[in-house]
Formats: structure tokens, C-alpha cells, sequence
């Protein structure tokens, strides 16, 4: 029976119809021909009654992974609404990296009265997980993987791999260490077969192991990962003991969000704030970015009232002001925007930044001549005066030109100081740009002032 | 001997330092240390020259894996300046998908002389790929895979995943296809050990099989992969049978891209702009949307124009008006990432639309207020004029909610009319903004004009 796309949608939608009937051994059935993920995803829009429901339905292990891919106050509400002993069964069928995100996600007297339910492996495990800062590998690693003493014969490793228990079912590797959890080697299914049974696993093990550390940055392991095509990759302390693994499947998910944040920084979104976050968390994340912006923006502001007079004089030059700050944000954002996707998909360094500067200038010269002269025939024909025209679209383009170099450039000088393009790139950026426009434009109207105010 | 992430930076500075050298045997020697994709992006900087003599001083696999990661102006180079027999043997051990894009990237006519150059078998295969548009699976396959005949031994299956040619190692999976060549079901390689070497591959194969088709949409598949957590998916044509595979590592890749895209959209960036794109390419690329900017700007124009007579009495007025629009605009854009990110990682779908909107309208209303209040009193200080502060304060607050809600409900709406977050977002929502900010800002201005104008 082949399950392509097509036969995919047609189980959610079956799923989604079982929910909607508060079927739950029927939503179970249907789960069953989907991933975890696309399960929890449904299941996290179901009341909490109804998802404990179809989770008890399915075996624990299934259970487990469907848990811990739910949205963050899902997950809260099944736990929090669950008998403790029961909340704590089912945490511990939640692979480690995600029981810690939801045992986080629950309220601090819950989450002490499901940890007591706890197994005590598990609770050390979860315990042992949350003591690594967010940003490392060891947040982000599972603890389930399967290990094997050097002197272990090839078919006992074989026999490890093939009656893994099911939360390890992906394993295609075992990994050799030796009393101390120091790792020695690695093994992958293939070479096992290659060998012969009777040889010793020492033997024909890979000694040369790429390996990450518990302390590495996430992202980077992930790259590595990414770029071994390997199906995950070992996790070391700095004794070198096997303290979990990372797979490429996480690491997919590592470097979506890497780039979404490297994207979302720009607008002012630290990137902590998901579509779970509450109004009030939501507000105290935005305002402080806002507010500074608002400072930045008095920068302006200055400017232009240092030109009263020639704005009283002529009082249409104030409305082709927010267009040339409008145009020189835009066209800032749009160079900023390709800067960071060059960056953030590695097609560009930062020694590259002379290159993007050099072709951002060409453009700028190009778009602004255009949209320039462009500009200024529009003031032509809507005031009937060539110079206002003239002087607007100058001013336009210089600031074009502008803020292509500036936005161009501002993620590759961020990155060459060792930082993410930051939450102030934006307004900054604008700054930059409003402060230029403004100032050429309202200069030049000054200088011409005898003429323009007819 | 470990390889960790330490040493794997020193790999790279080895391989860079011995790149400055000119010293190719020494740069291979170096780059056996390090993936394809990292060794591909180091040698890019290099002349032509020195890439071909890195990649003649590996065996042709490797070269192959490493010539299809290189950017495609690198890539193309030294293509073109290999004599036509040798390109053709080079481009033939890059894996499909990336030779197909390497090809591409040729001018015509060397195109065709490499073209020449190439075995009957992979021209074939390139151009059966080249046919697929490129937002499909079959565009992103790759052409190499393991078949075997549903009668075949367990044995002679297990021979064959040993014994996989260089260019499908990572195989972990055999196919069983029957004589047309459509699947009939998958056997992995932990499926094969546990079987009797016997027994027939049809009686222990999984004959439930997930399976994409060529012409899916290649994000769609790449989400089913991730979420699947399988090492690969086979490729499937309308009738049933296989034609390629697709692995997770090119899945992270599509999903990585498909975020940087949506988010490059919203900056007017349509994705197809990359680092290599000539400066004549980005400004046929950006000109139109900024032209449609600078079109849309207008009606704010028109706007402020009608109050030309307020801002002539009270000059001033025009100093506040960028920073109206601009907040407005910033606001919009930070509500706009938001929600562009919560759909693009899955987090929220079509139907929170109506969460989403209440969340930003309170968020918008707290925001507002403060941010409202606080300007208000800047105005105050720097103007010493209470009203002015006042309505700037009131427009820029009213124009902080609207933002919110409108930045954070166009990507739901724009998805639930089934398109992505389109280029116009931006720029419709700072028009919207600006019209708005305008609108309350000058209207309230005129109102209480008698007062404002000492």
C-alpha cells in the first residue's frame, strides 16, 4: 500500500473529522498512518480531555512522541489535568529533549507534582538536560542511543541494533566506549554486516568519529551534521563520555530556526517570541525594541525641525517627507533581506562584504537614477513645478543608494563582530536612512528655497 | 581519533593556509578531514585553477560531491575551463540534482560542449531531470538508489547494501521493484539483519510504503520527510514507479530555504536573488517592486497633501510625520515576522487567524498607550506645547494597534487565499500604516488647529 501525499491529507482529514466527533479510538486509528509531528499538530487544537483520550489509545511509546511534539500550552493543559503518576508515565515516554521544553512549559506546583510521578532515571535525565544553557548541543540532544563495549562481538552489536527498544528504532548506529562512557568508536549497521560475526566489534569500528560536545553551540552541530549527511552524530562532555546523540531530523529543525531567527532579529522579533506567547509576554518583548526605536527616530526629527522655516515657507515639501523615508527603509530592508539570506544559507562570508558593498553601490546607482527620475516626473505632474520634482527624486535617490550600501553591508560587519544581525539592525538602519533623505532632501529645498516657494 | 568541532576548525584553517599556498595535493589532503559542503564552500574563494587541481588530487566520487557544492559562478568557471572531455567526467560524479544546477549555470555554448562530454547515461538522466519544474520533488531528487526484484534473497540484499557504489553509501534502504520498475516495498538494512538470509525479500519487506511523486510540491515532501524522520523517501512517477529519492539532508536544506524565502518576500525580495546574482540581475529584480512602492507611497502623498493649509500654519507638524510612519511601519513589520514565522515553523495555521488578530489587537492597544504616552511627552519636552504632544502621541498609538493588527493577520490571509506571504506584503502594510498615521495625525492636528497655531 503506497502513502503518498495525497493518501497523507486524506488521513488528517479523516483524523480531523474523529476529533471533531470526539472519536478518540478512531483519531487513534487514523494517528496511526501519520508522523508524530503532523499528529500533534492536529491534536493541539482538540480539548485537553479529548487528547489524553486519543494518547491513551495509542501504545506508550507512540504516546510519548505525539506528547512531545504538542504546542507548548497543550501540552501544559494534558499534564496539568492529568492524575500525576499518569502525567508522569507519559513524560517518560516523551523523548528527553522534548520532555524538558513541555515539563518547562507547565506551572511551577504542577511540574513539581508531575516530576515526583517521575521514574527516578528520568527525572535525573530531565534534570541532567536542563542544566545545559539553551543554545548548546546538549539542550537540544537525545540521551537515548545505543552503546557496546570494543571487546563485544559483531553479532552482539548486531543483536543490539535489532531488538533496540522502540525509542531508539532509528538507530542505524552503535557506538563503542569503554568503561569510563569514554567513546572509542563508532559502528554503523552496514560495517556490522560487512563483518564477519564472530570478529569483535573493536575490530571493524570506525575510530575516527566526528564528534560535538555538550557545550557546543547547536547551530554549528547542526551544520555539521547537515553537511555529514550523517544521520545524527555523537554528543561529548570534556572527558570525551557519550552524553547523548543529535539527529539530522533535529538538526532540520535547529537550522529552519536559525535562519528564521537571523530574519526575525531584523524586525525587532527576538525570535523568543512564538504564536504561544501570551499578549502580556508579547508586550513586555516588543515595547523595550519599540521604545528605542522611538528614540532613534528623534534623530529625525531634529533634523527636519531644524528646517521649519523652510517648510512654513513651502508646506508641500511635507508630503513627499514620509516617502523618502518610506523608500530608503524599504530599500534598506529589501538589501538587509538578501544580506541576511546569503548569510544565513552560507552562500556568502564575511570577507565577502567588499563584494556586497561594491555590487549594493551599483544598484543603489541604477535604482536610484530610475526611481529617482521616476519620482520627481510624479511631483512634476502632481505640482506642476520641475524643481520640487527635481529635488525630491534627487533626494530620493541619493538615499536609495544609501541605504543599499548601508543595509547591504550592516549583517556583514554584525557577523565580522561576532554577533547575529541584531534586533537594532532595523532601526538603525532606518535612522540611517530617514536622517539622509531628510537632510538632502529639506538641504536642497533650502538652497533652492527663492524658487521653489512661488 | 576524535574529530570535533575544534578540530574540525582547525581542518579548515589547514585547508585555507595551504589554498594560499597554491599546494593542491595539500589542500586535498586537508579536505579529507572535512565534509564536501564545507571543503566546496572554502575552495569557492579560490582561483579556477587551483579548484581544478584540488579536485584532479581526490578520487572522482569526492571530486564529484565537492564540484556539485561549489557556488555556481566557481562551479561554472571551472567547468568552462576544463577541456570538455574532463568536465564531462567531473559533472558525471556530481550527484544529479546538483549537476543539474551546476549545467544551468553554464552560458550556452559551453553548456553544450560539456554536455558532449558526458556519458550517454547521465545526459539522460540530466535532461529527464531538467524537465521537472523546479518547485517539484523531481527537481530536487537525487537519481541514485538500490533496487533489488521482490524474489531476491534476503541475502543477495543484504550483499547489495554492502557493496553500494561509493555514490549511494549512505543507503540504508533497498527498494523492491518489480520488472515495470513501480515499488512494491522497502526493506532497511535493520529489516534485512533480522531476517533469515533465506528468506525471499517480498515475505519481510514493509509493503506499506510513504512515497512523494515528481511532480509534488518539493516543501511538501520535505516536511513529510522531516516529520517522518526516515533517511529518505523514494520518488515515485504516476504510475507507481520509482524514479529517484530524496534525502533528509537535501529536506533540511529545502526547509531552510523555504523560511529564508518567506521572509525574504515580505523585504520584496522574491528569493531568486542570491549573492551571485549580477547587479544587473538584482536591479531587473528590485526595480519593479520598489516602482510599485514608490506608486502605493503616493496615496500617502495625496493624504498630506490635502492638509497642505494645517502643516503651512504649524511647520512643525511635518517634523513628527516620519517618525508616525515609520513606527507605523516598524510595528507592522515586527507583527508581520511574528506571525510569517509562527506559520512558516508550523507553530500556527490558517484557522488561529482569529487568535492571532486578538492577540495583536491587545498587544497593539498596551503597546499603543505607552508608546503613545511616552512620545506624547517627548513632543511636550521638545516643544514645550502639551497638545502637539498629545496628537502625535494619539496617532502614533492608534496607528501602533492598527499596525499590530494588520502586519499580524495579512500572512494568515494571504495563506488562507493559498498564496505565500507575496512580495506586496511589506509595502501594502506600510501604506496602510502610513495612510492611517497620516490620516489621525493631521486630521486630529487640524481640528484643534486654533489651538496648536501660537
Amino acid at each position: 500500500m503506497l502513502l503518498d501525499l495525497k493518501a497523507i491529507e486524506t488521513w488528517v482529514e479523516e483524523l480531523r473529522e474523529a476529533l471533531h466527533q470526539e472519536d478518540a479510538p478512531r483519531a487513534a486509528r487514523c494517528a496511526a498512518h501519520l508522523s508524530s509531528r503532523r499528529v500533534a499538530r492536529e491534536l493541539g487544537q482538540a480539548e485537553p480531555e479529548l487528547i489524553v483520550a486519543v494518547l491513551s489509545s495509542m501504545d506508550a511509546t507512540r504516546a510519548g512522541r505525539v506528547a512531545g511534539y504538542l504546542p507548548p500550552p497543550a501540552g501544559a493543559a494534558i499534564l496539568s489535568s492529568m492524575p500525576p503518576a499518569e502525567a508522569g508515565l507519559l513524560l517518560g515516554a516523551v523523548p528527553s529533549d522534548h520532555a524538558k521544553h513541555l515539563l518547562q512549559s507547565l506551572p511551577a506546583p504542577a511540574r513539581d507534582e508531575v516530576v515526583a510521578g517521575l521514574a527516578p532515571a528520568t527525572r535525573e535525565t530531565l534534570e541532567a538536560l536542563s542544566r545545559y544553557s539553551p543554545e548548546t548541543v546538549g539542550a537540544a540532544m537525545t540521551t537515548s542511543f545505543l552503546v557496546i563495549p570494543p571487546d563485544a562481538l559483531v553479532a552482539h552489536a548486531l543483536d543490539a541494533i535489532t531488538s533496540a527498544p522502540p525509542e531508539i528504532e532509528k538507530s542505524t548506529y552503535v557506538y563503542v566506549v569503554n568503561q569510563a562512557g569514554a567513546l572509542l568508536g563508532v559502528a554503523s549497521v552496514r560495517d556490522l554486516v560487512r563483518a564477519s560475526a564472530q570478529e569483535r566489534v573493536k575490530n571493524i569500528m570506525a575510530d575516527r568519529v566526528i564528534a560535538v560536545r555538550t557545550g557546543d553551540s547547536a547551530v554549528e552541530a547542526a551544520r555539521v551534521l547537515r553537511n555529514r549527511r550523517y544521520a545524527m552524530l555523537p554528543v561529548l562532555d570534556d572527558e570525551d563520555r557519550l552524553r547523548g546523540v543529535i539527529t539530522l531530523d533535529d538538526a532540520a529543525d535547529i537550522l529552519t530556526r536559525e535562519v528564521a531567527d537571523q530574519f526575525s532579529s531584523m524586525g525587532g522579533d527576538r525570535g523568543d517570541e512564538s504564536f504561544f506567547t501570551t499578549p502580556l509576554g508579547a508586550v513586555r518583548r516588543r515595547l523595550p525594541w519599540m521604545a528605542s526605536n522611538v528614540l532613534l527616530n528623534l534623530i529625525a526629527v531634529a533634523v527636519i525641525t531644524g528646517f521649519e522655516d523652510t517648510i512654513a515657507r513651502v508646506a508641500i515639501l511635507a508630503a513627499f517627507l514620509p516617502m523618502i523615508t518610506d523608500m530608503g527603509g524599504n530599500v534598506g530592508i529589501q538589501s538587509l533581506s538578501v544580506a541576511i539570506r546569503s548569510l544565513a544559507l552560507g552562500e556568502a562570508q564575511i570577507r565577502d562584504v567588499s563584494k556586497a558593498v561594491r555590487k549594493e553601490l551599483l544598484v543603489g546607482i541604477c535604482n536610484g537614477i530610475v526611481l529617482g527620475a521616476f519620482f520627481g516626473a510624479i511631483a512634476l505632474i502632481m505640482r506642476g513645478q520641475w524643481l520640487l520634482g527635481v529635488v525630491a527624486g534627487t533626494a530620493l535617490g541619493i538615499n536609495v543608494v544609501v541605504a543599499g550600501i548601508v543595509g547591504g553591508s550592516l549583517p556583514f560587519l554584525i557577523k565580522k563582530l561576532g554577533k547575529d544581525p541584531a534586533m537594532m539592525t532595523g532601526p538603525l538602519l532606518t535612522t540611517i536612512t530617514d536622517v539622509t533623505g531628510v537632510t538632502v532632501y529639506l538641504g536642497l529645498s533650502t538652497l533652492f528655497l527663492a524658487r521653489l516657494a512661488v
